[in-house]
């Protein structure tokens, strides 16, 4: 998670526009990469459908081990991986843990402080690991594949949903992660929203079954998933406010990322019963901060346009 | 894929003791990790049980892109991957593939190599792409998750189910991508099967429909292999004789790996119907190499003691 910046970049310098190319080279049989959704849906032959996604954390890139233990990695990248799961309303299966741990002494450690921080994650989701695969490497990478599945007669959300007029919310507070590193940095105390974030499985569920049209998980930073909610919906928005999280700054709530709160609409109609469905859950009721508009091009945050604030990897 | 070595080694130095030490930590809740098996069954709600793989594939580690373009590094990744479908005799139903790329000029068209061999080998599998997840990294790495499943009535072979007395069977010579990593090492033309493996995923499920009891694919060394499948099933073997590839030594059929052939266990009674089935299929005959034993200590090869030659990593 790096400083916030804007991504408005030239073809293939970004992870957005590698992943368009990539998407046309697989052709037609590709249901998701990437950035289409946070999670594909496969069907399983003689089953219902299956929504499945994958997430990396790479030391040096996602994580510093100066400031994370490597328990801590283990957590977040099982996390990561199930709040893209929370993102579609879907009920986590398991999950598949591709580890690469550099070679040498003292990294059979290393390994094994990952897992116990997957496994500590998994029980908290609870989502269980039911397989995976060890590897060396020069740096540590833990990529994780998570499987889930939605109730039956429900349906996965999926970003493409929103109309104009719907009514856009956030399950909490913003860039509390981003203000968790800074202080991780200063050595500081309050860095358990950045080092444990928790996916928002029954927040994503509630949200489904209330009536979400689309939605999408704060992972890269909520100015940079609400434009790529639009961009897979055709609309447009106008935020008038975003619940800052104690300690973070506007900037880091708008751009910091990794907060995995779930940044949905709903129809004006659905409004109020949605709420309602948040309060049986005995969940913190979410948080309404604009509306989607019809054209797409308008994209406003208290009255001027809203940069793509956010984390993307440059692969120029 | 280094020299092939034996790896009786002290606790925690090797891939398959780190592996054990984590599914201790993980707990029961775990049905595969790494070795258990090829590939773990998840059973997925209101469907039939799915199979499903992770297996990583590394620059420095498992390629070097002085002997494999990025596109045969996509390649492998995806037929590793989809390998291991075919030894549980399952069919793929997609793959989720995470790509670390390192940053800095030219790396997106790296990536996009690498994916221009994964789509080549999804479509040769066949085994639709159906997510992803692109990440920047210190050096290339290429992470798989497949799906597959066994058809109706049928179960997926794992590697624990050889009793005393069957027969043991391999669909094909091995020690052909050892060689051929040799051969591009000396600047010669015969590299295919090093660089382009191709998963059995007919012979697997075959294998599993005319009565395979046991079976894994030679991925890491016939031997290393064949005593990780006399492990699981508790059983010992007496190989008699090996097929060696054009071009490959013994050693490099016994320890070499990343052949992609698959090697199981008939009973007695089930081989006259297992070799016609092949047949029926089309399919090169299988070779008988030995047979398994009661006593699970007694692991020969032409009458010695056969050593766990084959490829593992070191996270000592």
């Amino acid at each position: 998670v790096g400083s916030p910046k804007p991504t408005d970049q030239p073809a293939i310098a970004g992870e957005d526009d590698v992943v368009e190319f990539i998407r046309g080279m697989l052709g037609s049989g590709i249901e998701a990469f990437g950035l289409r959704d946070d999670a594909a849906l496969v069907q399983v032959p003689g089953g219902g459908p299956l929504v499945v996604s994958v997430d990396s954390v790479v030391e040096g890139v996602h994580v510093d081990l100066s400031l994370s233990t490597p328990a801590d990695v283990g957590w977040k990248a099982l996390m990561g991986a199930v709040s893209d799961l929370a993102a579609m309303g879907a009920a986590p299966i398991g999950a598949l843990i591709a580890l690469c741990v550099p070679g040498g002494s003292g990294n059979g450690e290393v390994a094994l402080g990952v897992m116990e921080g997957v496994a500590e994650a998994s029980v908290a989701a609870p989502c269980p690991v039911v397989g995976g695969d060890i590897s060396g490497a020069g740096q540590l990478v833990v990529a994780v594949t998570v499987l889930g599945s939605v109730a039956p007669g429900g349906s996965a959300v999926t970003r493409a949903g929103a109309a104009p007029g719907d009514a856009i919310l956030v399950t909490g507070p913003c860039g509390g992660s981003a203000a968790g590193l800074r202080h991780l940095r200063a050595h500081t105390a309050l860095g358990q929203a950045y080092r444990r974030p928790v996916a928002r499985l029954r927040e994503g569920d509630t949200a489904r079954r209330f009536g979400a049209k689309a939605m999408i998980d704060v992972s890269d930073g909520l100015a940079l998933d609400l434009h790529r909610l639009a961009d897979a919906s055709g609309v447009g928005f106008v935020l008038g406010e975003v619940p800052v999280a104690d300690g973070a700054t506007l900037e880091d709530a708008l751009g910091g990322g990794e907060d995995y709160e779930l940044l949905f609409t709903v129809s004006a109609a659905d409004q109020e019963k949605l709420a309602a469905g948040f309060e049986t859950e005995g969940l913190r009721p979410p948080r309404r901060i604009g509306v989607t508009v019809a054209d797409a091009t308008e994209r406003t945050f208290r009255g001027d346009a809203l940069p793509r604030l956010g984390w993307q990897h440059t692969l120029g």
